[in-house]
C-alpha cells in the first residue's frame, strides 16, 4: 500500500524514540516535547516536482525538520505517516 | 440520480465501518476516531479537469484522504457522500 | 417582480417540504436539520454567464445543493428566495 | 446639496415603512427584521461606471436589494442614506 | 508647520461643531453620535494623484464623509487632524 | 555601530520628551498618551529605495508620524530605535 | 550535522548571555525580556538567493535582529537554533 500525496504535500514518517536520539541528537526545547518536529520523507506531491522554486530542495530519503502546528497525522498498517505542505517544512537535516 | 460537483470540487462516498478495516488498514489518532478522513471518489469537478495543476491526479475510483474538517457531508437515499475540494484531498491510497 | 443577481450570485428558490422528500430523497444529517442545503436555480447573474470557469456549469431550473452558511434568505409574496454566490453551490442534483 | 460616492460605492435612499410594502411586497424573515435590506439607488461611484464587469448592471432609480451588513448609514436632512460598496449590492428588484 | 500623507492617504481636518450644522445638515444616527464621520480634505498623497483609478475624484478644500472605524487621529497646535487611506473615504459631499 | 532595516523597514530614532514639545507642538489625544507616535528617520530599506512607488517620499533626517500600534522597539546603548515598515509611516512632518 | 533551510527561512544561533552584552550593547525593553531578538545567520535558503529582493541583503555571519513572535527554535547537540522567515528579520546589525 502506498500514499500518493496531492498538490505541494509530501507524506513524511515519524522517526521512532530510539532512532530520535541516535540519528540528530535533536532535542526539542521543554513547551514542544509533545510533538515531534521531524521526519523521513516517503513521497513528494506532483506540484513540488514540477515548480520551480521548490523542485530539488527535498529528497525522498530525507531527514526533514516541519513545523509542529503543521501537518495531518495518520496510522497505517502501526505506522504514523505526517502529510504536510512543502511551505511547513523548515529545513532538512543533512 | 446523480451530484455533478462545481468547480474544484469532488463528490466522495463514505467507506463503511467493515470496508474501512479491510482495505487500507488505516486507524485514525483516538483524537481523530468520530470523523472518517478518507473516502472513494464518485465524480470530479469540471475545474479540476481543466486545470494544468490539478488534473490527472485523481481519478474516479480513487480512495483518497482528505482533511477532517473539510467538506460538507449529505445524506442521499441511505448513502452518505461528502463534497470537498480538490485542496482538501491529502492523498491517493494506492 | 422579477429578482436580477448581481456579480456572480444565483437566486435560488427554496423547495417545499413535499417536494424535499419527492425530488431528490436527500435527508440532512441530523445536525444540519434545521437549515435546508438545495434549492432550484431561478436566475444567473451576468458575471457567471461570462467567465470562462463559471459559465455553462448551472442552468436556470436545475436543483443544486448550496453551502448551508452561505447565502442571503428574502421573503417575496410568501415565497422564500435565497441570494448566493457561485462558488457556494456545491452540486448540481442531475 | 450632493453626495458623490467614492470608488466602486454607491448611494442609496432607505425606503419609508409605506413604500415598503407596496412597491415590492418584500417581508424580511424574523431574524432580519431589524435592519431593511432594500433601498433606491441615487448615485453611483465612478468607479463601477468604469469597470468592465460592473458597469450597466445597476442603473440610478433601480430598486436593489443590499447585504443587511454591509453599508455605512447617514441622516442628511431627515433623510437616512446609505453608503454601500457594489459588491454588497444582491440583487435589482425589476 | 504641515503634514504630508505619504502612500494613498490624506489629511483631513475635523469640522467643528458649529460648521458641522451649517455647512451640511448631516446629523449621525444615535449609534454613530460618538465618532464625527466628516472633514474637509487638506491633503492628498502622492500615490493617490499618480492612480488611475483614484485621481482627480477629491480635491484639496472637499468636504467628506469618511468610515468612522478608519483614520488615526492627532493634535497638531490645538487643531485635530485626521489621516485616513483614500478606499475609507466614502463620499464627497458637494 | 549601525543598523540596516530590511526590505521596505525604516530605522526611526524616538524623539525625547523635551524635544517632542519643542520640534513639532504634537499633543497625542488622550487615549494615544502611552505610545509616541512621531520620530526621526535614521536609515531607510533598500526596498523602499527601488520601490517606484516609495522611493524619495522619505528621507533620512525627516520627521514622521507612524501608526502606533506597528513597529518594533529595541534599546541599544540607551537610545531607543524603532523598526517601522513603509506603509505604518503615516505622515511626513514639514 | 548541518541544517538547510527551505524556501525563504534562514537558520540563526542564538547569541549567549555573555555576548549578548559585548557584542552589540542591544537591551531589550522590559517587556520583551523573556525572548531574544538576536542572532548570528548560519544558512539562508535558496529562495532568498534567487529572490531579486531579497539576495545579497543577508550574508552567513551577519548579525541580525528578527522578530521575537517570529520563528520556530529548535536544540540540537546544545546548541539552540531559529528558523524564521527572511520577512521576519527586521535589520542587521553593522
Amino acid at each position: 500500500m502506498n500514499l500518493k500525496p496531492i498538490g505541494d504535500r509530501l507524506v513524511l514518517k515519524k522517526q521512532e524514540k530510539e532512532e530520535e536520539k541516535t540519528f540528530s541528537g535533536i532535542v526539542l526545547p521543554s513547551s514542544a516535547k509533545e510533538a515531534p518536529v521531524y521526519a523521513e520523507v516517503l513521497a513528494i506531491g506532483s506540484e513540488v516536482e514540477e515548480d520551480e522554486k521548490m523542485k530539488g530542495n527535498i529528497k525522498v530519503g530525507d531527514k526533514v525538520i516541519y513545523s509542529k502546528y503543521a501537518g495531518t497525522e495518520i496510522k497505517l498498517e502501526d505506522t504514523d505517516y505526517i502529510l504536510v505542505k512543502y511551505e511547513d517544512i523548515l529545513a532538512v537535516v543533512e
